[in-house]
């Protein structure tokens, strides 16, 4: 297995724990946590290989993803009452598959030879689509869109960390793990510490 | 004709129905319509389209689906003050499309020689975007989101059907019917009867 | 440069300035902002070189497009709290980048030689579903959901005008100017005079 595929493996697995999270706070039955788990674990991915023209999806050339989403999806049916705070497991969950999606995305990217402002686009938009959609089809408020938080702030460093570390002729491995650290530590510093960059703030107030 | 494209034909006038019903419980005018009613009626299959990287997505190689579409809506445009209900319309008509579409995404893959697991996805996918945009654009709580009653389940179960029926060699329009029906059916029984599969509930309460 | 680029530049520009508003008013960082910008100002763009299975994507082959949607929202970032009312200028951006999209749109369509219905919804998905998305994952009520306002009637009337203009033979930037004049010309007429079709009103009440 090459490392983009265990990259992509594991943004699915844990987009899926995130997605199947959303839809218990939805109150869905089995097939309708099947079905978030789904969108939110392949979403980006999808966007990505679409934009991109590669000769199939992702999922479609391997249907793998799709059974391990909807295993991780029944799982967490049946233990998501387990979890003290399903909030706090869904916004952690996130934080590690945008780390992993980031460095899926701007990798295949990399890869295909494009140039650096499209490898970063992809890496943000691997990383914050699947997301985006589970919240807008679960009517959650997207986590993309908290104030004061690094969201696709933390994505674009990470994209940027792996562009940085190819130019500077790193192994691919060692890229992948410098974007995937860098966004989710960002991220991470950011629920915990709130790190954050300055929000607009409008004078006078808001119209 | 072929039976897909009648299939297709089909889904497009209910969806359409469904979309210019969503239309008017949001007050647009008549080009809103149209508007909501193409996208409904084409964006399930068309979801399907560009994922399976079909030479070119249906209404574009035949633009008639869209003219069949608009007329819909121009129809229901100046008759939806009849129903009774145009709630309780927009769900029937929701639920036969559902049924349909999830026959015609599902038989498309099959034809393809996918692999079971994307017949099903795409028969649950092509079944059920269509609905999930007209109520994201319509900002109406989205069908497949309504709490114990059967949505992206009862489109599954069609799907399955599919799949086993044309493993066990039925002809073709034997297994896309049996789709059809099974999937209209138990959406039906939800309305009608509160069909349901037990739905995650939290214990203790909801964070 | 062609006139195409010309306008698929000028839209870019105009719809990243509103897509950089909404950010405002969602209280977003600068990374925020240039995510809404770019997703407001490429995306209907994407969906339109998507459904005609374009060989790339505009802002692909040419990323160009991305980094002036990156600097637009970076200027509005410091500037935004200058307009009286931003709310005022985002509907007014995004009147004139829906002139110019419909025009890109129908225009592309038009010289892979699409028969008109295409060409008019292409103009029409190009104009419209930037600021849908932008809209959507802003959480704010879609512009071309307010009621009695010209917004899709507005697109259509300027695809039909090209499409028109180009049967009498025009030049192709005429053709391209009619139609992004009308579209933006309802647009306002819309916005100041009140002008619009008639609504959909249910009798008895809304059900």
């Amino acid at each position: 297995m090459s490392v983009l595929s265990a990259l992509d493996y594991t943004a699915v697995i844990v987009f899926a724990i995130s997605g199947a999270l959303a839809a218990s706070r939805a109150q869905l039955d089995i097939v309708g946590f099947a079905f978030v788990a789904c969108l939110t674990a392949v979403g980006g991915g999808t966007i990505r290989d679409v934009l991109l023209n590669r000769d199939a999806v992702f999922w479609i050339s391997d249907p793998t993803y799709i059974l391990i989403a909807t295993l991780i999806a029944t799982i967490v049916f049946f233990t998501a009452h387990l979890f003290e705070s399903r909030l706090k497991a869904l916004m952690w969950a996130d934080a590690i598959a945008l780390g992993v999606a980031v460095a899926a995305g701007a990798g295949v990217a990399l890869k295909l030879g494009q140039p650096p402002v499209i490898i970063a686009l992809m890496g943000v938009a691997t990383g914050c689509f699947g997301g985006l959609m589970r919240d807008v089809v679960c009517n959650e408020v997207p986590l993309i869109l908290t104030q004061g938080e690094l969201y696709a702030s933390a994505a674009l460093a990470g994209a940027i960390a792996m562009i940085t570390a190819s130019y500077l002729d790193f192994t691919p491995i060692y890229s992948y793990i410098s974007c995937a650290v860098l966004t989710f530590g960002l991220r991470a510093g950011s629920l915990i510490f709130g790190w954050s960059l300055p929000v607009y703030k409008s004078r006078p107030p808001r119209f």
